[in-house]
């Protein structure tokens, strides 16, 4: 293999191993939209909070190293903050309406 | 370059990377340490078990991406853990003394 294949390898083994870690975090995500007629659950918006701060260091990480551009570390962690707040919107309208 | 010649630089980056956050964390211990006339802070300790918890899922993630041994992730991690645990316990010799 030349080196540029190397990189190119790497990097995107870098990508799948940081969207296998969202994916995880987005099915935490679904598993509390799918039970919306609970009330807020503080616990579980501890575990997702800090499921995305690992997510973020891995992110910072694997950017510092080259595996990653800035770019797409972003676009990984700005689709989660996104379906998050979807999340919390989603269970504060939820508990207006109880 | 060759294309082990490669891996042994990006290894070798990854390594200084998380040994740069590891002495950071060590940092933090030491301050603490240094003004042990002060009761214990359990803002300080969360600080601390959180950045922990961010340099081992670097540590983690540079694992699988196979730019490290899980030898020399686990190294890094024990370091700190056992300054911590000193730091721990000169803070409970020291709340005894008071």
């Amino acid at each position: 293999m030349s080196s540029s294949e190397i990189m190119l390898n790497l990097n995107q083994k870098a990508i799948n191993l940081l969207q296998e870690d969202a994916d995880k975090i987005e099915k935490l995500i679904e598993v509390q939209m799918d039970t919306l007629t609970n009330r807020r659950c503080p616990l579980y918006e501890e575990v997702l909070d800090t499921q995305m701060y690992g997510l973020s260091r891995e992110i910072d990480f694997a950017v510092r190293a080259g595996l990653l551009t800035e770019t797409i570390g972003k676009e990984i962690m700005s689709r989660l903050e996104r379906n998050l707040a979807k999340l919390y919107e989603a269970l504060s309208v939820n508990e207006g309406n109880e």
